[in-house]
C-alpha cells in the first residue's frame, strides 16, 4: 500500500468505532489529509477540499513534499484558493488507497489487508470522516467546503448531516445522486475488474494482479471523463508513429488509441481495484432524495446557512450539468444563497483539472468574497 | 457458424477471386442475402439496404422465415418502404458471422475456418460485395440505396466506387470517417475482446470462448447506442427486484444494470467475436477524405446524380448529428439534391430501430417521391 500514499502525507486517528452507514464499523482506523498555510487565532478561515474517485491529499506542492499536487493551479499563495489566507485542508477520501483506512489497508484487528472484508462504503461515510478530522484539527465552521466530482457528493453529504459547519461551499461537476447512465458507465467499470479472473473475488497480488480490468476500467473512464469535442479537435484521425504501433492484431493505431493507453498505463498499478470497487460504487448509491421523503430537490433544501457557488461544464457526459444546475435550484429552495455557473468548457468532466482560465477567476472572486464572474468568463 | 444464420438466407456467389481494397482476396466466397418483393420487367424498382455491425439480412419477414426482423415496422406490403411496390434487398455484410463469407467462415480453399487469415476487411470491400450481388440479380441501377449506422458508411463507399448506380439514397445515423470517439470506444470494445485470454489470438472454440471480453464489448456498445436522457426517464433510480439480484460482491442491483445484461446475454454468443472485430475495425479506417485529397466534403462532392435524404438523432453520441450534416453539406457540393433531417428522438443511436412515429413518415414520404416532412414530425 505505500506505494499509493504521497510523501509528506499526514494521518488523523478516526474516533474508534468508526460506524459505517450501511453497517459495521472501523476500529483504530486512520484518515490521509495534506494541509497549507496557517490555522487564524479565530479558527475562521478553513478551507476543506474533498476529492473525486481517484486523487490523493496532495492537492498541491509544500515543503514535505515539492511534487506538483493535482490541483496545483488552483491551490497556493496568491492563487486561486489562496493558502496565504486561508488554512486549506485537503482528505484523502475514506476507503482510497493514498494513505486512508480502505480495502487495501491493514485492519488493525487483524493484521492483515482489509480487501473485501472492509465494510460498504457510502459517500456520507467518507463525509463523516472529512468531518471528524475537521473537528480534530480544532475547527468548528469551515470557511468554505470544496468538492469536485465525487467530491461534490461528499460535500453534499457533509452538509446534509453536519448543518451549519461550512460558511461556504463550492460545488464543481458533483451531482445530487447518481443517474442510470453514469451507473451504467461505473457498472461496467467494476465488471471489467470482477471478470478479470485476476481479480480472484479481491484476492490478488502484486504478482497476481487484475491489470486487464483495471486497464478497460480506465480507459472506459478516461471516455467519460472527457468530450469527443475536445478530442476532434485535439487528435482527428491521425494515427500513431509506425514505431510505436503495435505489431499485433487488431492492435492500436490512431492517436486517440495512443492516449488512452498512456492513461491506462500510468493507472492500472497506481491505484488498488478493490478501492476502486467501493468508491465507484459508493457513488451510485448517493441519493439526496433519502433525506427529503423521495425528492432530490427537497432533500438539498434541507441544507441551510451556505452561501454556495455551484459550477457545471456543458460537455460533462459523466456529471451532466442538468445535474449541478439541479443542486443550484435545491440549495436555493433551502434558502441559501446560490450562484450557479456553466462554463462551455470542451474538456469534458475533467474540465476542472485543466481549464484554469475558467476555473480561477470564478473561484478566486468567490473565495475573495467579490462576487461572481459572468457566467462565461472567456465570451 | 450455422447457428448465426437465419432461416430462409439464399446465397450470391461473389465473383472469384474477389479483390479486397487493402490486400488479399477472397476466393468462392458468398454474401447472405434475403429479398422481397418483385422485381418489376424494367428493372428499375430495387432498393439496397445495408445495415449496421452486427444485423443479419433477415430486416423484415418474409415466407421463407416468418421470424419479424431487425427493422420489421419498416419493410412490408403498405409499410415506409412498400414491398408491394419495390423489390427490396438486404444483404449481411461481408465479414459478418451471418451467412456472408468472413472471419467466422469456411475458407474453401483450406477447408477450415478463416479465422485471422481473413484479409484485413474495409467499408469498401462491403460496398463492392453489395454492389456485386445487386448486379447479378440483374439490376444496373437502383431506385434506392439505404444504409443505417455502419451502413451509411457503406452507403456512401458503395456511390463513391460506382457512380451513378443508385437513382436515389437514404443514409441514416451515418458518417463520412470515424471521429476520435467513436473510435476510442470501438477500439475500448476490440481490446476487452483481445485481453480475454479465451480469444486466444482469434483461436477460441464453443467450449472456450471468449465470452468476458464479448459481454463488456456489448455493454459499452449499448452504452453508447442509447442515450442518457432515455434512460434516465426509464430507469430512474430503480431497483432490480431482490431475487434477480446477484448474490456476489459488486453484483448487480439498479435496473440499468439488468438491461445492460440483458443485453450481453443475448448477444456473447450470437455474434461471432473475430467477426465483430474485423468489422469495427473497418469502421474506424473509413475515410471519404481519401475521395478528396484529403477533405471529407470534396471525397463527398465525388458523388453525383443521387438524390438523397440524410437522418441523424440530436442524442447521438456515437455518430453525433453533426456528422450527417457533414454528409449532407458534401453531397449538396456535388450538386446532389439533399434533404437533411435531425430527429430529437430520446433514443440515441438506436432511435432508427424503435421511433418509428419519425422515421416511418420520412422515409415513406421520400420513397413514394411526395417531398419531405418537417424537420420534426412530432412538434
Amino acid at each position: 500500500m505505500g506505494e499509493f500514499v504521497p510523501k509528506g502525507t499526514r494521518w488523523f486517528d478516526l474516533p474508534s468505532p468508526f460506524l459505517m452507514k450501511r453497517g459495521g464499523c472501523l476500529n483504530a482506523a486512520q484518515l490521509a489529509y495534506e494541509s497549507w498555510g496557517s490555522l487564524n487565532l479565530a479558527r475562521d478561515n478553513a478551507v476543506l477540499i474533498v476529492t473525486g474517485l481517484s486523487p490523493s491529499a496532495h492537492a498541491a506542492s509544500h515543503e514535505a513534499n515539492p511534487e506538483p499536487g493535482w490541483w496545483e493551479a488552483m491551490l497556493g499563495p496568491g492563487k486561486a484558493i489562496d493558502t496565504d489566507r486561508w488554512f486549506v485542508i485537503c482528505v484523502n477520501s475514506l476507503g482510497s488507497c493514498r494513505g486512508s483506512a480502505g480495502p487495501a489497508s491493514i485492519n488493525p484487528e487483524t493484521g492483515a489487508l482489509y480487501g473485501l472484508s472492509f465494510p460498504e462504503l457510502s459517500i456520507e461515510d467518507g463525509a463523516r470522516a472529512a468531518h471528524a478530522l475537521v473537528r480534530g484539527l480544532g475547527i468548528v465552521q469551515l470557511d468554505t467546503l470544496i468538492g469536485c466530482s465525487m467530491g461534490g457528493m461528499t460535500a453534499l453529504a457533509y452538509l446534509l448531516q453536519f448543518p451549519g459547519t461550512a460558511r461556504r461551499h463550492i460545488n464543481i461537476c458533483g451531482a445530487a445522486h447518481a443517474l442510470p447512465f453514469s451507473i451504467a458507465v461505473r457498472s461496467l467499470q467494476r465488471e471489467a475488474i470482477r471478470l478479470d479472473p485476476l481479480w480472484n473475488e479481491g484476492e490478488y497480488t502484486d504478482e497476481r494482479y487484475p491489470e486487464s480490468g483495471m486497464r478497460i476500467a480506465r480507459k472506459l473512464g478516461v471516455l467519460t471523463y472527457r468530450s469527443a469535442l475536445e478530442w476532434h479537435g485535439r487528435f482527428g484521425r491521425v494515427r500513431m508513429d509506425n514505431e510505436l504501433r503495435e505489431d499485433e492484431p487488431f492492435g492500436l493505431e490512431f492517436q486517440v488509441e495512443s492516449y488512452l493507453e498512456g492513461h491506462a498505463k500510468r493507472f492500472v498499478r497506481a491505484f488498488d481495484p478493490n478501492c476502486y470497487l467501493y468508491l465507484s460504487r459508493s457513488m451510485d448509491w448517493f441519493d439526496t432524495a433519502e433525506y427529503g421523503e423521495g425528492s432530490v430537490e427537497r432533500g438539498l433544501s434541507r441544507i441551510h446557512g451556505t452561501q454556495s457557488l455551484v459550477i457545471g461544464i456543458s460537455t460533462d457526459i459523466l456529471f451532466p450539468v442538468e445535474q449541478q444546475e439541479q443542486i443550484a435550484e435545491g440549495l436555493a429552495l433551502g434558502n441559501n444563497k446560490v450562484a450557479f455557473l456553466a462554463f462551455p468548457s470542451p474538456q469534458g468532466h475533467d474540465a476542472f483539472l485543466v481549464d484554469f482560465d475558467r476555473f480561477d477567476p470564478a473561484v478566486r472572486r468567490f473565495l475573495a468574497g467579490e462576487g461572481l464572474p459572468a457566467s462565461d468568463p472567456l465570451d
